[in-house]
């Protein structure tokens, strides 16, 4: 068996018993039933996903993965490839969005270089995993091999397997890769066989000519390479990119280990549709941080069944909008383990006369 | 001139100058333009609500006013008068929701007993201004006098300006008090001249028939008193409470301080409606924290022009929509002050070749 297809045979249904455990204790805590509203129900499933009815969260990382991409060289992105390897270091320096949120929400950043054009620095957060100088340009052939694309989820299992060796708990996987809402939106479009009008946004901004381009170039590289959407290895082979295939191990392996993993945007959301595709009984171990601006996000969510815990219109990617989450995240787990129930706190928990 | 008017008279328009600083620093940050969605719109009100592009929130207070209601003799309510002072021992021991979001956010927790029908024991963190014991059944006559309602909102400028005395840059206004969604929903069915089937829901939990009665007896005291909803005082004192009034005296208070004020739920809500009524300047310093399952808070927010931070069908109170949404805001204030510009992180700040 390979370690992709044994990390997909484990990964278990969500735990009934300590579902039940948490839903009782809810029904217990000083406020009208149901009244935590959507806070209740990711209370519930994370019980469900890690087994304990009040789970402890306080490890968790954020997990960046990088790489470039050769669909840049047909004008769908409204920054160059450079910016890639530029923002990688600026997450090392703490500059970025996602450093800052990472140290608000206390979590460990960890980036991963899968193949950013000009390979960065080394850094002691920064662990160097090159599949190659960035996918080839997909508009003309395959954005990487299948060995390429099985070795970059590989990559991705055993990250979330060092993870959870050193303590982690939680994981909000995230992605830095100038061009890669083209990649998704094609991946996306392949699995779903939509066409690339559907799900394909202005990414960092792009102008309307732009955007008019990039889905051009997405319907002909489909039509190119015809991938099956039955084969979502096959698919992240064909239009692709490193990390997002990255993603779809990390995805797997976290899930396999029983960490919640939180959903940032679209990018990361192509990543967990292939991994759903691989592993069906992956899909309630998912939660939706945040619904982005991109336009095939909805259909993503939509696909995947989640509900976002946030709608805020970020389209920065990175993970940031799982990283917000973590706020609703940490206060529902605090809710749960901090609230006095009627009995304790002698408060009356039925209706009688006034 | 009164404290009231005073108070109306001396808010001022948002800090236009704050608010391009904001702006122009957001467009330097390591981020494609606009990428924070609405948290840059949050950003540049807080920059013009404080006057500061970067301001400074750390220290903020969540306000409780509790009082009882009259009109829970009528049925309205599935949870009996009784646990409105149940419930402030509660949040004073450190067992409610608002407790535990207000220790996880770092915020002081107020707790004010403007008239619970059992006048709560004595504690540190409890202020004591109460108008009566509990509310008038206004289904019979109206909830208080001009003059309680007058009190009672002087009660809340009073917390305001003593909140910023002692170095408070956020309010979040919350509220405790049985039957307080029925007396919340007469007042905007008065203020928007609604029928009040639109904007009456279940509170802590009624059934059918429960909420039947509720819309009935609403209907039927606004007939009775006819309150003018050009006059929101007198709306207020026909079929308000202590504590919505209080409350609306805490958001003009608050605001005439250029402190944000940071809206939870339905009853909240129906205070800052009668606030902004009074002050139509307040408009643009009230942020909406979240959106709650009452479904008249819709009608509020939509009244007040506001979008919400946070819609997680949430229907306890006390704050705790508000409070939940300070996890975002104290994000949006972090990355506004942390994140690098483009020029510091030596990051490519426009398209070129790839």
């Amino acid at each position: 068996m390979t370690r992709l297809s044994a990390t997909i045979t484990s990964i278990a249904p969500l735990d009934d018993r300590a579902q039940a455990a948490a839903r009782e204790r809810l029904d217990r805590l000083t406020k009208p039933p149901g009244s935590l509203g959507q806070l209740e129900d990711l209370i519930v499933q994370l019980a469900g996903i890690t087994g304990s009815a009040i789970p402890t969260l306080d490890e968790r990382a954020i997990v960046v993965m990088a790489a470039d991409h050769g669909i840049v060289a047909q004008g769908i992105s409204a920054f160059p490839s450079v910016v890639t390897g530029q923002m990688v270091a600026n997450f090392l320096a703490g500059g970025a969005a996602i450093s800052v949120l990472g140290r608000l929400h206390r979590a460990r950043l960890v980036v991963v270089d899968l193949g950013v054009v000009v390979p960065p620095a080394p850094h002691d957060r920064l662990v160097s995993r090159r599949i190659g100088p960035g996918t080839r340009d997909f508009s003309r052939e395959p954005a990487m091999t299948r060995t390429e694309a099985l070795g970059a989820i590989e990559v991705g299992i055993e990250l979330a397997s060092d993870l959870v060796a050193t303590g982690c708990r939680l994981v909000i996987p995230g992605e830095m890769g100038i061009g890669n809402s083209t990649a998704a939106a094609a991946v996306v479009a392949a699995l779903t066989s939509r066409p690339a009008g559907d799900v394909t946004g202005r990414g960092t901004g792009l102008d309307d000519p732009g955007l008019a381009r990039k889905v051009a170039v997405i319907d002909a590289a489909i039509a190119l390479h015809r991938p099956d959407p039955s084969d979502p290895v096959g698919v992240l082979a064909a239009v692709g990119g490193f990390e997002i295939a990255g993603l779809v191990g990390l995805i797997l392996g976290a899930a396999a280990a029983r960490l919640p993993v939180v959903l940032d945007g679209f990018i990361v959301g192509s990543a967990a549709l292939a991994a759903v595709r691989l592993a069906p009984a992956l899909g309630p171990r998912l939660i939706a941080g945040h619904r982005s601006a991109e336009p095939g996000h909805a259909v993503v969510l939509k696909a995947l069944d989640l509900r976002p815990l946030l709608e805020l219109d970020l389209r920065l990617g990175e993970g940031s909008g799982a990283a917000l989450a973590l706020g609703v995240i940490d206060a529902a787990v605090r809710l749960q383990r901090e609230m006095a129930t009627f009995e304790e706190a002698a408060v009356s928990n039925r209706s009688g006369p006034a």
